[in-house]
């Protein structure tokens, strides 16, 4: 049997796992939906059956690891998570010993987006490069650096909590503590509370904001005044990054991808505008889409065992 | 002879030069006044000769190697200068390669910022990390991160642009392109123009302003508040790479640090404030001086040869 990992993604809709090969060929999956509100014991129940669940199949013989994706803010050391707002059950308690102690091997516990970051790198849109920085636009909005082909944990192993940049020191107040995050300008929660804060409508998707967007009238232009925010508060972000690190790579991904032609535009005007960087390179820079969907932190969590 | 290598550091007052054994001893040093606008023949002229005057007393035999920090945007590649306000005839040059070629050996060129925060790590405030990084408070910011011991240059050579951290979006307009640069609210010149802007007095130095903020009065009052907003731009910035890096040291240097009793409690407390990261790990993450003072970028040139 050729060797193998296993790598798991405990998301907010799906828990997925999956055995893969060396080459990065998926060799079988399981999903299921996530169970967050059923506590602790459920949620570890079922990253332990699934995990068990390929590891028969495929056998104990061939396998290389286990990597496991996780939302929270993860003590690497300790394999703890220090805060999860998704898992406020699982802060303090020994999550990585314990999965390791039912499955009687090691496991390696990683950040969901610092895994997703990987698996772009592994297989996605960063195959070709060893230094990028993905950003996760979703309801928050995470990030993961990867450098030299590896992540940037910090000594914590909370690096890359780039959805908590300032771009805006005035703006609006975050869970964080801090005010005029990324994440409260451009995630799809922000995107929904602008919508309303315009009165387009309350509780609209950022699939609605989207349609509004491409309407013609009053509505139309406010919709596209929510989108121009969005694009310019992810080119304030975007200009910080390319500044500090200058790498040839910026990814994004997740829920708001659809919506790249209404803000795109206003991202790229607004690096462009605030970053020498990037102009001076602009030629060798790609800002662009991820390629993984919402698979790359599941292939990101396989290739843990082979690059940590 | 015991191995020893050269470093020089080119800066807007003074181009020093020394050498050092491996243990971070320094053997000897040469120092003259910088002399930018006598074109780039005289510059490189008298780099070649500060190195050449220590080669001789030290002898070619043990020489481990020769680094060079040199201010602006370095396309490490090419050894090639993209852009140096400071030093506009030496950009597009191959600079690298024709001092190497003078000396008939090679040489390493490093932007001064990386040479500081090396520096700082070899022999300064940095020595028990392999993770940190610097912000260069002058006439302008410059930034260094180190990695696992070694500079992140970007794929360019240009990473570290951290005086050009958007502290607010709609800020003082930089040369930079952006507005409301880290630069342009916490630098000596910022300092300068933000009591400009108060009416304290036209072309106070930062030392002017220090001590008009030690007086009672209106005077007093405005002049702390100049401190302030320094203190507090600084804690965004800060706030922003603690976020990011999570790593163990974030350094201060420059001209600047005299005020540190005037400007520091407004910054912790703004990162403070701003950074979950911050607080989660406050016992264990430290921003704090750096101890080399104006010889970092020195120590720094002189360790390339060894770590690179």
């Amino acid at each position: 049997m050729a060797e193998y990992s296993i790598g798991l993604d405990l998301g907010g809709t799906n828990l997925r796992a999956a055995a893969f090969d060396r080459s990065g060929r998926k060799l079988g999956d399981i999903s299921k939906d996530t169970n967050f509100r059923g506590g602790r014991e459920a949620v570890l129940g079922d990253i332990v059956a699934a995990i068990e669940c390929l590891r028969q199949q495929y056998g104990a013989t061939g396998l290389a690891g286990i990597g496991v994706g996780i939302p929270g803010f993860i003590r690497m050391k300790e394999g703890v998570i220090a805060s999860s707002p998704n898992l406020p059950y699982m802060e303090n308690f020994p999550v990585r010993d314990e999965i390791s102690r039912r499955l009687n091997t090691p496991v390696i516990l990683e950040n969901d987006a610092n895994a997703a970051a990987l698996g772009e790198k592994w297989m996605g849109a960063g195959r070709d490069v060893n230094d990028l920085v993905l950003l996760t636009l979703g309801t928050g909005i995470g990030g993961g650096i990867i450098y030299g082909g590896r992540v940037i944990r910090g000594f914590v192993g909370m690096a890359g909590e780039l959805g908590h940049i300032t771009v805006n020191p005035t703006g609006n107040p975050c869970g964080c503590g801090n005010q005029g995050c990324l994440e409260k300008h451009a995630s799809a929660t922000a995107v929904t509370a602008m919508a309303n804060l315009l009165h387009l409508g309350e509780n609209l998707s950022s699939k609605d904001v989207y349609n509004l967007a491409l309407q013609p009238g009053e509505a139309g232009e406010k919709a596209r005044t929510v989108w121009r925010i969005m694009g310019e508060s992810l080119g304030t972000a975007l200009a910080v990054l390319v500044n500090a690190f200058n790498f040839p790579l910026y990814l994004l991904s997740g829920g708001m991808l659809p919506a790249w032609d209404l803000f795109a535009p206003h991202m790229f005007r607004v690096v462009e505008q605030r970053s020498a960087t990037y102009r001076a390179t602009k030629a060798e820079t790609r800002i662009t889409q991820a390629t993984l969907g919402n698979e790359a932190g599941l292939y990101g969590a396989a290739y843990l065992p082979w690059v940590e």
